[in-house]
This record gives structure tokens, sequence and C-alpha cells, in this order.
């Protein structure tokens, strides 16, 4: 059996831009969509969020890169067709689907609404779907997925600046919620302020919390508190400034993906305090045990988050009016976004204007 | 100033056995106790458990020891005189004394209840007392403390049986419940069936919880099931029974001091289940952030418990008939127990019959 090329596969024409091989170049590509399934909804793209996985994904730097590749898992876009037993949407409605499309509903986590746990989870892009074919993300000019895995955005909020909540921000809120660091008067580190990071930095202040960005850079201590309304700043290579701050912080978000030391984290942290990872650096951490001993301190991890969750902090962020800081781009300039991305140059997040300039990136 | 002998430092003459240097080797070692101050329980000393931390510290392994160094934080006893303030013994009760002695009582600890995480604590042997003076631990004829630092033992405990719970029960107890390991149903993993592994493995029964002992002597699997009622048993290095039992943990109580892996640990939980690290091993664990951030894992510490958790832990060791098991030595054979120990010669806890042999032992 010849497997069917992408233009084929599917009923509805798509176009998007996909890298072809791990050199993570990115071209115009034609490729098809499924007609819209009894569940499904089908929107136009008109934003989606480039989110740092995708520079990993792109380049197979996960070994795990299926070509050709769409990348994009922070998508928004207006509904242009709903499914005959879809229920929560209709034509018209502004959406969004994040990093997941499917998974098993069947497991402890999926009865949880924790479909982001499930071991049978289907991304967004790159992944197998339950009909076999491989999932396109949102550099694209449609989206179609089940009900289950698209979220509503509010009237109020602009679609191009949410895009990235459907990463970036449900990745930093879903920890700041489980290891309940969303309480008012709790100190809250940020490690990095880049795209989860920026977001990490507005939610914890929004529910009440003490903010202080921890970073390499000096140079981001006037965006950090005079931008996003962080309280405090420090220089992680400042060992003054660290010592002060021994033993003060309920809890860290540690958006940092390259390698960094973290026991200077956990000595930031009270006792019982917790040291919460959400990227993950290439070589094993190294923790001496009895800097957790003491204080009975802990490390945990967080992963984007579960469906039911995701719509709450869609709500919570308009409830907050919380938005990320974003530089919108045109499709043809991906190539060129993924190298600033490399170097972290974007304050905090680019976002592909999909609508306005998909026809002309042909 | 001359520093006073340990003889002449207080007025009550006192008696035990203490290391000289970090040879380890211990000998008899006359001393003194302070008076019995108005908040103070002065007791006999009838039993000492004989603690892994004891071996560390006789031989200055964390370069903290002070010289002669009388070890012991397993201590039980019978009343002889109590302060003018004291208000929760008298003369002739059954009491114990752990690892701690003193401590702030005004921090954020201390007013929670956990002395045990107090900045200030004052440890049972070879730390500064309040007064200046160098505290000597429970290898001895007579013990003196703060009732603040003394537990009740409860009339149907055997005292000897009953002294390993002071340091080796309450290590395990309180991250059982802290970490939310207590509820009936739960699925608990103990790794290292020693003088801490056995106590979880009874703690964790008794809180309803199917337990799992995870070893790398296939040797203890009959005294895991048959003696101390765990629910099964794991070869660590056995990859098939390892790979069978994947994701199927919701904690683990990691007992061991030794160097081991902790990658297959984290494979054994379940997602969002909890490493739990007791023991301290020398060299820090390596951890891939992946194995946190996939199932949102975490490796947390925890260091013994305050002093109303031990209380509440000893009163529920009685009320679930929970006591350590125990090889009784005269005091004369600690140095052998220790080289014993050293083995893990031992099933499970050294207790050393103080009352029947400490003056045979001058």
């Amino acid at each position: 059996m010849v497997a069917k090329l992408p233009e084929e596969e599917h009923p509805k024409a798509a176009f998007g831009w996909a890298a072809r091989d791990q050199s993570g170049v990115l071209s115009p590509f034609k490729f098809s969509r499924r007609a819209t399934g009894e569940k499904d909804v089908s929107f136009k793209v008109l934003y989606c969020g480039m989110c740092h996985s995708d520079l990993h994904m792109v380049k197979n730097e996960w070994a795990n890169s299926i070509y050709p590749l769409v990348p994009g898992h922070e998508i928004v876009g207006v509904v242009t067709e709903v499914g005959s037993k879809v229920e929560k949407f209709k034509v018209g409605d502004k959406v969004g689907v994040g990093c997941l499309v499917g998974s098993c509903h069947s497991c402890d986590n999926c009865t949880n609404n924790l479909e982001n746990y499930c071991p049978q989870l289907i991304l967004t892009y790159g992944a197998k779907y339950y009909d076999g074919t491989i999932t396109y993300g949102g550099y694209s000019d449609t989206m179609v997925a089940d009900e289950h895995f698209i979220v509503r955005i509010p009237d109020n909020m602009p679609l191009d600046a949410t895009a990235p909540l459907l990463c970036a921000g449900i990745t930093v809120y879903s920890p700041l919620k489980y290891y309940g660091l969303d309480k008012p008067g709790t100190h809250v580190g940020v490690v990095g302020l880049g795209g989860l990071g920026h977001m990490a930095v507005k939610f914890a202040k929004a529910m009440g919390a003490k903010v202080t960005v921890i970073s390499t850079s000096p140079n981001k201590k006037q965006q950090a508190i005079e931008c996003l309304g962080a309280d405090s700043f420090l220089v992680s290579h400042d060992q003054d400034q660290m010592k002060v701050a021994m033993g003060t912080m309920d809890g860290i978000i540690d958006t940092v993906s390259a390698m960094h030391p973290f026991v200077p984290l956990l000595g930031l942290l009270k006792s019982h305090g917790k040291l919460i990872l959400v990227g993950a650096p290439e070589k094993p951490l190294e923790l001496p045990a009895f800097s957790l001993l003491m204080g009975r301190k802990m490390v945990g991890g967080s992963c984007i988050g579960g469906m039911k969750e995701t719509q709450e902090m869609i709500d919570f962020a308009a409830k907050h009016s919380i938005k990320s800081d974003i530089e919108v781009i045109p499709l043809e300039y991906v190539n060129t976004a993924m190298e600033r991305m490399l170097k972290a140059d974007v304050r905090y997040r680019f976002v592909i204007d999909i609508g306005n300039t998909v026809n002309s990136s042909h």
C-alpha cells in the first residue's frame, strides 16, 4: 500500500509552512485536513504563537519529529463549521487549540481532567491521530479538532495576545495552582524571563503573590518590574543579592531549559518550599539530598495542563486582563523568527498573523 | 578562661560511652548533667536505640562532630525528677527523647509545631545547648531535657522496642502523612529494608496502604512479606520485575543513604507520584527533568518530625501495636554493634539495654 500524499489524505485542502528535514527550515506546504466529524470543530486560523518547542521539533532535537512537520500549538481563530454532535461551539465563535488534540478518555488522568498526562495523549502536531494520519499544527490556514480539545476565547480577549496562553500560559498557570502557589501573600520566584516566565509573573501577580524574577540578565530588571509588575528582581550570579534572598520564597517556577545550577534556587526557598520545573534541560539536574531533607523541600515537574484547567486559565486571564506580550509577524517571517527565538531576541513571544498573511506567503 | 572538664560542668554526675576522636571507638566516659531546671524533666535511661547517624557522627563523617561525643537519640526511660513548672510529666512516667532537645520557639516552623525544621534547632547530642555546654546523648545512664522535647510512652508499649520509634519511626511516619501517603488504598513503595525501611512498612500498612518493598537483596523477600506484612517485593536490579511494576505507585519512601539510581524509582510512580528521600546519599542525585515533567512527579525530602507529631506517632504506634524489630545488646557491645551496623548485619535495630548493663560497663 502506497501512503497517500499529504495533499490527498483528507478531503479539505489546507496550506501552511512546514519543515522538511532537520535543517528546520520552513517553507510553503500544501496538505489537507479531515472533513468536520460529528464531534469536530473546524476553524479558520487567525493567529498562532511560536513556542520554543517548535524550534526543537523542526530540528528533530527530541529525536521524534516526523517530516513534513507543520509546527504550532498556540492556535486561535474563528469557527467555520461544527459537527452534528458538537454541543459547546457554533459557527463564528472565537476558539483556540493548544498542545493536545486527543487522549484516551478512559484512564485515571483523563477521567480527572488531566488529559495532558494521558499515556495515549495525541499532540497537536507531529503525532499520529486516531485515523493513523499525522497531525499538523497551527502554522496553517485552517484547523479541525474534537470539541473536547477546543477552548473558548472570551470576547474581551485580543486574539493575537491570547494565542500564547494556550501553551505558555497554561504551562505556568497549572503548577501555580497544583503546587499551592496561588494564595495571596505567597512569595513566588520566577526563573527566566521569556515566553513562559513573563506569563508566570503576570499570573502569579494576579493570584495575589509577591513575585521575584530571577535572571542572568541584569538588563531585564526594568522590564520585569515596570512592565510586568514583578515586585523584585535577582541577578542569579550576584552572590550578595542571592544571599540576602535566601530562605524567603514559598515556591519557584523555573522556566529555563538551558543547564543552570539548582542548589542556589533551593537555597532561596523557605522550609517546605517547592522548586517547580517547567523547562527541561538536556542533562540531568544534580541535587544534593541534604538540600531537600533540611527544610523538607521538594522539586517537582509540570507539563502544560488539562482541557478543563486550560479553559479556567483563559477565563482567569480574561477576568484579570492578562495577555501575552507579543511581536506579531507575517507567516513568511517564521524562519527569521526561529533564529531570533534561539537568541532569546523577542519580548516575549512571536505570534504569526496567519489570517492576514497566509495568502501572500504561498 | 579554662573550659571546665565534662565531669565538672554540671552538678549531677553522669556516665556513658563516648567516642574520643574520629576513630569512632567508644569507651566509658564520666561527664555530668545539669540540675533539673524548672521546665526540665530528668529521667533514668533504660534503653537507647542505635541509629545509623550515630555511626556517621562518631567517625566525624559529616565533619561537625565535637569530641568527646556521647551518641544516642532514641532514648527511653522513667522520670526521676521534674522541675517546678513542668506540667505534663511526673516522677515514674515512661518517657522518651528523640533527635532534638531545643529550638527557638518563635520562628514560623516552631510556631507550626515543626521544631525539627527550626534554624536554631538543638540536637540531642554533639550540639551547643542554650547554656553553652555540649549536649550528650542516650548512650548514658541519665538524661535531662525541657519537657517540650519529652514524649510520653503509653503504658502498653514495650520500652526497648519503642526506643527506635523516636528517630526511625518519626522519620518515616512524618513524610507518609505530609506527602499524603497515609490514605487507605494508596500504593507505597519502600526502598531499603533496614531500621527506617522496616518501620515504613509497618506504618504504611497500619495506615491502610498497599506496600511494596524495593530492595537489592532477594533474600529479604520472605522477611518483608511474612514478618513485616508487606504486600509485595521487588528486586531493584531485576529489570523484568521493575518493568511490570512501572507506573503503579503513589509514593515511595526511599530510606537508602548509599548511592543508587533514582530514575527507575521515578518510573515506578504513577502520574503525580512522589519520591521521598529520608536518607542522604553523599553524592548529588542525578535527575532528568523530563522524568519529573512527564507525569508531574516530584522528589521531596523529609527530616524527622516535630514534637507534636512525634507524640502523635507514638500514640498511633500504641494503638496499632507497632514496634521496632530489635536486637537488644549490653552497653559494652556498642563497638561491635557499630561494626555490624555498618554491614547492615542487624534485624533491624540495635537497642542498648542501658538500665541493666550500664553499671557493669564502667
